[in-house]
C-alpha cells in the first residue's frame, strides 16, 4: 500500500473528515523514515521511466492534476517528477491568469489546448479547481454557478476516463502551521521563489477550508481526489511518484472494459415529421433572401461590437445543400467575422486525442462566428453507422456533446444546429445532376451511391441524435431541403432571429 | 493578359514610377466596361472552384497577401473571394493588434501560426507589411530596423517559394481622392463598417507615399508586389480573382524545377578539432556541477523576472549523452520556466507545412526556456544523409535556419546550440552497455548499429552545418562528450555564462 495517502470524495468520501484535511496524516504511525524513503528511490525511478516507455505505445494519455494550498510544494513535486522521469514525455501546464485569447473563449478552452495526446503524461499544476476556489472566495460566483462548474469538472472526468485516459487528482495539503513555518524559513533562500499569492493563501487559510472541503467532495463524484500531506517533502514526492506509478501499472495490467451501453430513450421518428413538400418560388426567394442577408449583415456588425460569439453546426444528407446554405450566410457576413470549418476525417494528431479535442481547439473567440460544415455529431452519425466507434463510445457521446455545447452557451455564445433533410429520391436526382455538371463532378463518387444503402441506419442515428441532444438552449433545427430555396430562407430566418434575440438579451444584461 | 495590373518591385521595378502608384492605372484606355466584367464572372467562378479542387491534392499551399491603403477594399475583396470560391478551403487572417501571446514571441510567430497547410489557400489581409509602415511613420523604428524587417520579408518569400508555396503579393491602391470620396459616400451606409483607422490613413496619405514606395521596392526583391487600382470595385475584384486563378493555373502547368544546389563554402573538419581526451574526475565533477546548477537556478529566476527567453538546441551522435545533459539543466530550473521538446519524425500535419513550421509553433514566450532535443538541424543532418530532403532543399536550409535564428535573437531571446561529440568506439561501448541495462534497453535497436555505417556521411553533414550556421550571435558549441562528466560541466558553464551576459545586457538596455 501507498503511504501518506487518503482518498477523498467519491465512494470513499466518508473515510475522511474535515479535520484530517487540515491536520494531515503526517502524524500517522506508519510514517517512513528518511533512510527508508531514500532506499526506495532508485528502483522507483527505473520503474517510472520504464512505465513511460510502455505508455508511449499504449494508446492512452495520462493526466495528473496537482492542486491544493501548497503552491510551492506543487512546483517542487513537478520538478521532482521531471528529475525522476523522462521529462521529454511530460507536458506540464501551470495555472496562471488566463490570457486574452483564453478569456474570450469558453472556460475549458485553455485546458483542451494543453491536453496530452495518447502516449504522454500531462501535469496540470493548479488544475481547473484552483480558479473556482479563488472566484468563490472573492464572491465572484454564487452557489448555482459553483454547482455548474463542478458538474463540468465531473463530466470532464467521466468523459476522459471513458475515453481511456488515466486521471490522477492529487490535492497537496499542508497544515497552516507548516505553511507558515515554511514561508518564514525560505525568506532569503534564493532557491525558492515566494510569491505574494503564498501569503494570500496563508491569510485566508482557515476561512477557505469549508469551501475547499465542499468543492473536493462535489468534484470527486466521478473520480475522487487523493489528498497528500506535504509536511514532509521527501515523503510527499515519494507518495506522488508511487501513486502515479501504481496508477500506470494498474492500467497496463487491467485495460478498462467497455462500460455497458447506455439505454437510449424511446425513439421518435423526428425526420418523418419534416414536411418535405415545402417550396418557394424564385421571385419570392430572391426578395426574402436579399432582405435576410441585409439583416444578417447588420446583425453581424452588431455581434462584432457586442462581442457575441456564434457557433453554427451543419449536418445533413449528402447533397442536401449544406454548402449552398453556408455560402448564403458567409456572403452576408464579412470574412473578418466568420470562418467556415470543413470537417473531414481526423488527422493522426487528432486521433491521438479525445474526439472533441479538434472542435474545442476551433471554437470562435467572442465576437466571431464559426460555421462547422459537418461537426462533432460525426461521432453519433458516420462513426456509429460505419462502426468506427464502439456502441458504448457513441452512446455516451450524447451526454458529452450536451456538456460541450452547454459550456459554450454558458460562456455566452450562441449554438445553432441544423440538419438539412431530403428524401432518397431527391438525393439520387442530385447525384445524377452532379455527374453532368463540369464543376460539380468532383463532388460525386461511386461510394456516394453505395452509401445510399445505409439510409435506414442513418435515419435511426439522426432520430437518436435529435432526441438525445436537442436541449432548450441548443435545439436541433430540422430543415426541409428538397427545395433548396425554401431551405436557405428557413436557415437564414432562424439564424437572424436567434442572433437578434441573443444580441438584445446580452445588451440588456450589460445595462443591468 | 490581365487588366488593371502592374508589377511593382523586383526585376520589373523600373516599369513603375511613384506617380503611377497614387494615380493608379484606372485611367488606362483598356479599362473593361461593367458589362464586360459581368460577362467574365460565371466562367471565372467555375474555374476558381475547379482550381481549388485540383489544389487540394497538389501538395503545395497558396498565400495571398492583401495590403495597401484601401482597407475597406481589402475586406470587400476577401468577401468576394469567399463568395466566388469554396470558402471551406480558404484560411483568412486579418491583421490586428498582436495579442499578448503573440507579442511575447518573435514577430513572425503570429504568421507562422496561421500558415495554410498544403492544399489550402491562406489570405493574409494587412499582411506583414502593414505593421512596419505604421511603426515607421510613428517613428518607432529606424532605417536600420526597417532594413532588417525587409530582409526577413524577402527571406520568407524565398523560403516559402523554394518550398513550393505560391505567393501572391497584392497591393490594393486607391488614389487619395477616391478614398476621400468613398469615406464620404459610405457615411451612414450600414453595410460598410468604417473604422477610425480609415480616417487616419486618409490624413497621412501623402506623407506615407515615399515610405510605402520605398518599402514596396525593398520588399519586392524576391517576389514583386502586384499593384492593383481599387477605384473601380468590380474591376478590382475581377483583377484579384483572375490574378489568383492565373497564378494557380501557371503553377499546375509548370511545376517548379528544383533550383540549382547552392555551392557550399570550403569545408573544414571542425569535428576533428574537438579534443575528446578531456576528462573530469568524480569529486571535481560533483562540486562543479552543484555550483553550476545553483547558479543556473538563480539565473533562471532572474530570467523569469526580466522576461528573458532562451532557446537551446541539442544535437549530437546517438548515445552521446544529450538526455543526461538536458536533465542536468532541467533539474536546476523550475518546470514552470522550462520545457523540453523532444523532436521525432514529423506528423502528417507537420509534413503538410514548411519544415520550420513545427519549430516556429514551439518557440518559448519571453521569460521561458525551451530545450529542443534534436532540432530544425535535422533538415541538414538526418534528412540530408538519409536522402529525405533533396540536395537543393537541405542546401538552402542553411540560410533559412540562419534567418529563423536571427529573428529569435532580434526579438531578444537567447539561442544556444550544442553538438555533443563522441568517437565511434565510445558509441559502440555505450550501445553495448545499453543492451545490458534494464531501463536503457529500449533505447537501442539493430537499426542503431546499422546507422554506424553512415558515420562518415554524418561527419560531412555536421562539418557543413557548423561552417554554414555558426553565426556571431548563435555559434555552435562542439562539446567533447567521450567523458560525460566533462560534457555536462562544459554545457552548463556555457549556458550560465551566456545567460548571465544576456541578463546583464538586457538590464543595462532597460536602464538606458
Amino acid at each position: 500500500m501507498l503511504e501518506g495517502i487518503r482518498i477523498y470524495g467519491g465512494e470513499t468520501a466518508e473515510m475522511a473528515d474535515s479535520k484530517e484535511i487540515s491536520d494531515g496524516p503526517s502524524e500517522a504511525a506508519d510514517k517512513l523514515t528518511k533512510t527508508e524513503i531514500k532506499a526506495r528511490i532508485p528502483d522507483l525511478r527505473v520503474e517510472l521511466v520504464n512505465a513511460q516507455f510502455v505508455l508511449r505505445e499504449a494508446g492512452f494519455s495520462v493526466i495528473v492534476l496537482l492542486a491544493g494550498p501548497d503552491r510551492i510544494g506543487g512546483e517542487q513535486v513537478v520538478d521532482r517528477l521531471h528529475e525522476w522521469m523522462d521529462g521529454r514525455h511530460l507536458d506540464t501546464w501551470f495555472a496562471s491568469i488566463p490570457t486574452e485569447e483564453e478569456r474570450t473563449r469558453p472556460r475549458f478552452w485553455r485546458f483542451w489546448r494543453s491536453m496530452p495526446p495518447a502516449g504522454r503524461i500531462g501535469i496540470f499544476v493548479g488544475a481547473w479547481i484552483t480558479q473556482v476556489i479563488g472566484e468563490f472566495l472573492r464572491g465572484e460566483i454564487d452557489d448555482a454557478e459553483m454547482a455548474r462548474r463542478t458538474r463540468h469538472f465531473n463530466n470532464l472526468d467521466r468523459m476522459l476516463t471513458d475515453d481511456g485516459t488515466v486521471i490522477l487528482k492529487l490535492w497537496l495539503d499542508l497544515p497552516r502551521k507548516a505553511m507558515k513555518k515554511r514561508l518564514k524559513n525560505v525568506q532569503g533562500d534564493h532557491a525558492i521563489y515566494v510569491e505574494d499569492l503564498d501569503y494570500v493563501i496563508l491569510k485566508h487559510y482557515d476561512s477557505a477550508q469549508p469551501v475547499i472541503q465542499r468543492l473536493l467532495e462535489a468534484s470527486g463524484d466521478v473520480l475522487p481526489w487523493i489528498v497528500l500531506d506535504g509536511s514532509d517533502e521527501r515523503a510527499r514526492d515519494l507518495a506522488v511518484a508511487e501513486t502515479l506509478l501504481h496508477a500506470l501499472q494498474q492500467r497496463f495490467d487491467n485495460p478498462p472494459r467497455s462500460p455497458l451501453p447506455a439505454v437510449l430513450a424511446t425513439r421518435r421518428d423526428y425526420l418523418a415529421a419534416v414536411d418535405l413538400a415545402k417550396t418557394l418560388d424564385y421571385d419570392k426567394y430572391r426578395k426574402e433572401l436579399e432582405a435576410l442577408q441585409l439583416q444578417l449583415h447588420q446583425l453581424s456588425l452588431q455581434a462584432r461590437e457586442q462581442g457575441q460569439g456564434v457557433v453554427m453546426a451543419f449536418e445533413g444528407w449528402d447533397a442536401a445543400g449544406k454548402g449552398g446554405v453556408i455560402r448564403r450566410i458567409t456572403h452576408a457576413v464579412s470574412a473578418r467575422d466568420c470562418k467556415v470549418i470543413p470537417v473531414a476525417a481526423p488527422t493522426e494528431e487528432e486521433l491521438a486525442h479525445h474526439y472533441l479535442w479538434r472542435f474545442w481547439r476551433r471554437l470562435p473567440r467572442n465576437g466571431h462566428m464559426r460555421i462547422f460544415d459537418r461537426t462533432w455529431y460525426g461521432r453519433v452519425l458516420v462513426e456509429r453507422v460505419e462502426r468506427l466507434a464502439r456502441p458504448d463510445e457513441w452512446q455516451r457521446a450524447y451526454a458529452e456533446i450536451n456538456d460541450f455545447e452547454a459550456q459554450i452557451i454558458e460562456h455566452g455564445q450562441l449554438v445553432l444546429k441544423f440538419w438539412l433533410h431530403i428524401d432518397p429520391d431527391e438525393q439520387l436526382r442530385r447525384f445524377k445532376a452532379r455527374e453532368k455538371t463540369a464543376y460539380k463532378k468532383y463532388k460525386i463518387t461511386d461510394e456516394d451511391f453505395r452509401n445510399r444503402e445505409k439510409w435506414p441506419a442513418y435515419v435511426s442515428a439522426v432520430n437518436d441524435m435529435v432526441g438525445q441532444t436537442s436541449t432548450e438552449d441548443a435545439p436541433w433545427h430540422l430543415v426541409a431541403a428538397n427545395d433548396k430555396r425554401a431551405a436557405r430562407v428557413e436557415v437564414l430566418t432562424i439564424v437572424c432571429d436567434a442572433l437578434d434575440q441573443a444580441l438584445k438579451k446580452s445588451k440588456k444584461k450589460k445595462q443591468v
